[in-house]
């Protein structure tokens, strides 16, 4: 009989059969196990009272493993981060797994495992999920989509709409880390040096912050398409343009010299543990000293502030003085960067 | 410059760039619009008082149009089912796509069309979504994952642990259609006749049940694994036997016919548009005759009943008058129903 101890996926595994049930029992409630997973019903249920805000994200990023991260945990942060960009508080994700047959038994371990672990450092539990096997080529190893589910507080309202000019805009740490990691990984440069993604849970940066400011108007995590993609959302949603000083955005030597060697603009590469902030400008200060003392806010700097002229409009400061407008990227950097 | 209008699914539309706010507002936004989604923000937020639904499903079907529907009408309907299963109203839910390069951008349009009357049918808002591109090769045409946000009322308590011996099983209409229209659009073997896949949004049938009857203990949609996939999980959660009898089993004469050409049970063949209700034994009638009215249950029947011996098992009585064990499937009967 085939069982799940097979060393590979089967299609059988995702049969909605006793080999589906196997692979549920054995290795996800195993690990993600808590009260309302366990029901194991067709949904999860539980009592909710307040704002709710509700996100989703696939992701089919490659390599599947890669320095500081894998998908699993990419998949885990990157959904808490969307929750945490409204400002709510995560508390449920789903987890959706389509694989393709024939991934290693021990690699989807590994990404089943690495998803527990970020979402115990996240505070979030899986409540509810699916798994399904495509034939071999029918998809490139694993996609996991996460769904989450969290609460807004009465007091928060953030929302990319929100910017205002006069406002500052701030950054909670180095750019481009995720993107130049993975491209590193995939174009097999032999550059990659300690090169690392930055992906991580920002829900406690995010606590942090309201804790000191009910003056945050909008925060972004600057995921595809960089921060230029970022500012130029919430520039066209609030109407205002933001003016960004190039020498005060924080990007590492090695991060730096990669981009130049393939002549990219760091503005345009994926962030998956960086989150962007446009706040008052009385609070600027203190949400920067704030955020320097969490683990994923230690080089929060402002960079940058809104103002009234060329609604729609991002303008860089540039070393030499000179001003650019910063565009919208066109098309993709890299594909399947998250 | 590349334009959304490029008759084809470009990466660049996943990129988070021009292109991919192109596909969105011009696509997505179109087709779905409303005052949540419209925002645009990383999360949907809303107001949310009781209890909660929350659930979540990849589909992989292929092919992805099918008579009867096609890959975003299941996607849909699906999660609405899954949903309505436990007796939440469903609400909300999310729509994240993972997208060959290359798919015909009017074969997008087709499946987002669907996705809109599908979710106007079942009286639910898209609220939040999702758009990733991988390369050519790397998914077969689309994947959608559909999570959804449903409440259920306080009188409302639904679970596949809650069925007692003495209940009735009751069964929504014909068994088998979709997998067998699956299988014979598959399998290219020109019989395909009349089969249409069943899939449709259950909730208004889950609503009419729930005005005539406080004693559902619990409800399933038989998909992949078909009902003895259904009868065996609750038969194992609520530790009792299930008693079904052949011959009340609503099975068209076309699925009965491919069923045996091909050797198949059709109690192993996946639904989507059928349910299964365990209730109590004096409201079963009630249920039935109600359920009868509505458009997606008029073949309602009771099938059979809960017994406390041989607890776990299902036992199907058949037409020969002989019984035997229903066992939950050990593999795929076919990959990539759903």
């Amino acid at each position: 009989m085939e069982t799940v101890m097979s060393d590979e996926i089967l299609l059988s595994h995702g049969s909605g059969g006793r080999l589906s049930h196997q692979l549920i029992d054995e290795l996800l409630i195993a690990e993600f196990g808590n009260p309302i997973l366990n029901r194991m019903d067709d949904s999860a249920t539980f009592d909710f009272n307040g704002r709710l805000a509700f996100t989703t994200d696939s992701y089919v990023v490659s390599p599947i493993f890669f320095p500081g991260g894998d998908i699993g945990r990419l998949a885990v942060c990157g959904t808490v981060n969307d929750l945490s960009m409204n400002g709510a508080k995560p508390l449920y994700l789903s987890d959706s797994l389509v694989i393709e047959e024939g991934l290693p038994l021990s690699d989807l371990k590994k990404i089943i495992v690495s998803m527990r672990e970020a979402s115990e450092e996240a505070g979030v539990q899986i409540v509810t999920g699916d798994v399904k096997v495509v034939n071999r080529g029918g998809a490139d190893k694993i996609f996991i989509n996460t769904s989450g589910v969290g609460i807004i507080a009465p007091s928060v309202n953030i929302s990319s709409c929100n910017a205002r000019p006069g406002d500052k805009v701030i950054l909670s740490g180095t750019i481009g880390d995720h993107g130049m990691t993975i491209m590193m990984q995939r174009e097999s440069l032999g550059l990659s040096g300690s090169l690392m993604s930055d992906c991580a849970p920002l829900n406690s940066l995010v606590a942090d912050m309201l804790e000191v400011s009910t003056n945050i108007r909008c925060l972004r995590d600057p995921t595809r398409g960089g921060i230029a993609a970022t500012l130029n959302e919430l520039a066209h949603s609030s109407g205002v343009s933001i003016v960004v000083e190039e020498n005060k955005l924080p990007v590492t030597d090695e991060v730096r010299s990669v981009c130049e060697l393939l002549g990219l603009d760091v503005l345009h590469v994926a962030n998956e543990g960086k989150l962007v902030g446009i706040v008052a400008p009385e609070d600027a200060e203190n949400l920067v000293n704030r955020m320097k003392k969490n683990k994923y806010g230690v080089h929060e700097v402002i960079i940058g502030e809104v103002q009234k002229e060329h609604p729609g409009r991002v303008i860089l400061k540039t070393f030499m003085g000179s001003s650019r407008i910063v565009d919208m990227p066109l098309g993709e950097l890299l594909p399947r960067i998250c």
